[in-house]
């Protein structure tokens, strides 16, 4: 069964269709859940996804400067604090094990499709608001979200990665989906009131796809890193 | 008879009420009309109306940034080329015949007043999106075209400021305040629909009374010079 | 003695010469030291002090936007977590014991002293670099530091905002001064090298004397709400 | 002979080294000049390009807003509105003549390589300041201005692709060149001083390599659409 990260996502969920099913079903992503994915696709996209959550932390921090309320500010700022205190260290530790320090993760040269990912969600907050900002990070947030419950209860018993699996399906990290998940919730309605007749529901749906497309990749740059 | 901006400019400048008054009937507006205004004062107003328009410009370059159509993006191009080009070079020759030249505009010490009217307006974009600077910017634009009109029609045979009334009763002038009020509605339209009944119709009248608000305190700050 | 916060903040400090003696010894300040600031004053302040930490967040955050470094990010983000976590926590409860919520607090009108004083931090941070917006920032930080500092050893045995002092007094408070003000020392030596002979010296100074003069203004702020 | 775009572009160009040849001399390139490019992927690159130059445009308008001094605020705002009522109406022009509207190209799907381009070159300017934008700005505005001059005097008779270069080698858009590369002479002078001896020179440089090497991607996206 699908977690529930809200009704606003579930929507955006349901408009990527294909591509959302490309991004949680990609090739990289059944080959951690079956162990088959090679080591150096891993790292590669390991050091990568710490360039990613530099830029990331930034782009989550742009949603403290266009909150507008007290809630938003508190989620967003706990949320650049989770990534750049927790989830950056997590990498840091995994790829310590393999011989790579933290400076070089930090000046790692960035893959252009990463490039693409980060500048593109900086953007979509530059350009717009608050919420043509969340509709670029959800895909990220919540994908992983929903990857890492669904390959925790289908994962091979002797995948190597299993404790990234369990990262992502771990109930801190569920907990955040949900939050985040409610306070676009509650974005939308103070914002736009019933999203389904809005004339920015397809706009938002854009940025959503957008973005869900630029997971798949994100994925496929991993697996042609190998 | 008041000039016609557009729907959604009357809908906030019947919002504004009371504030709208006293910005476009300060006693600096109706000393420009008298022809009673100390030479003085109007000549710190226009030292400091310089550095505005500079600080302006920047924020019709944001809308350019924060554009969506095609359309948008003509306007505040054409916008910011006719500030930087051609109003601002008017408060040059005005400034240039009292033997103050560009530089010494240019570089000015901003009154706080001043300071404080341009930052709301780049942050209301920085936060918002195009709307929620449109509604920032509305006041000055379309308050300085209504002024305009009005003292063409009621001002003194001998006030020595027929040449700044005339330049925002100007058909021309008028013109930009008649497109950029269409721009809005079309804006409004695209984004949000029937703004009489949408969620963030307070947010962006709030927007509209603060920069109005700022209006008022600017023509302050200029008979405070004296 | 002065609490040390670095080398380029010594420099901004006498820099500022008068304007910084303006602010740090203001009048306001002088009467939460004596006890005699009226009550009502006071609240007036911590009011509007709620809503500037609302915006002082923002900008922090926008530092995060703007760093480039890993260290810049975290000292930022921990900024922004205290500011958002703490700082106004504190308000919220010297607020509440005064039968104001947060909810009005968050809601309260905004002075133009006030708002004057954010936007000018936000702009910075936009027109500039990160350095420029460090400049804007650093008054008010440090500046809090030196007066719990010397208020904690002057102030009268009955003053009632004892408390107010002891927070910027308080070690963990001064700790963040320094490592903000190593933070800048670092970030200069990155960006500039040895500032005396920069180009940018004097923009710079112009940034923090800007803000400096804010804080006064904001003071006076407090003062007149009496 | 090379064009002299200043000595700052001069510099950037070489430290650019085998990315500003692969640029500058892409298969792409070459079959523009010889005339062997096949239509259907001179077509995608035009479509692909208005896209582009949509976002370029706001990103110069960005340069407006990170303007200090009114020389640059002049150049940025002028080189919008050559982008947005010039260039960009030859596309349309080209694009017209081969049955594709205006609309249409606004609304055309935009190819990973080029989004990854132009939302660096924005974040580049959100994170940094007017140097920053401006060093991920140039190898599009100069390069071309150098491929046109050089594709004019080595080109076949008869490339059908005859006024695409006459419009980069054009004395107009050199002037362009030209200008720009004085401006940010001037900029790099105001700001650095020395940019041989600066600590931000292998940060600048990071930014015009990493714009050299999207525009290398570009083209080969161009390519790849035939």
């Amino acid at each position: 069964m699908l977690p529930d990260y809200g009704k606003t996502f579930a929507r955006w969920r349901a408009g990527a269709a294909g591509q959302w099913h490309d991004y949680t079903r990609h090739p990289f992503v059944e080959g951690l859940g079956a162990g088959t994915l090679p080591r150096t696709a891993f790292l590669h996209y390991l050091i990568q996804d710490y360039v990613f959550l530099t830029h990331f932390s930034r782009a989550w921090s742009l949603g403290v400067v266009k909150s507008e309320t007290l809630e938003e500010m508190k989620i967003c700022a706990g949320t650049v604090n989770a990534l750049v205190n927790h989830e950056m260290q997590l990498h840091v530790k995994t790829c310590a094990a393999e011989g790579i320090d933290e400076d070089s993760l930090f000046a790692a040269t960035e893959a252009v499709e990463n490039l693409a990912y980060t500048r593109y969600v900086m953007d979509a907050g530059l350009q717009g608001d608050f919420l043509d900002l969340m509709a670029a990070l959800a895909p990220c947030v919540m994908g992983y979200g929903e990857i890492g419950v669904r390959l925790k209860g289908s994962k091979s018993s002797d995948t190597p990665y299993a404790d990234w699996i369990a990262t992502y399906a771990d109930p801190e990290y569920q907990a955040v989906c949900t939050s985040v998940g409610a306070m676009i919730d509650t974005a939308v309605a103070r914002r736009i009131g019933d999203l389904a007749h809005a004339p920015r529901a397809s706009g938002l749906q854009d940025r959503f796809n957008m973005a869900t497309k630029l997971e798949v990749g994100f994925w496929q740059m991993g697996l042609n890193g190998q």
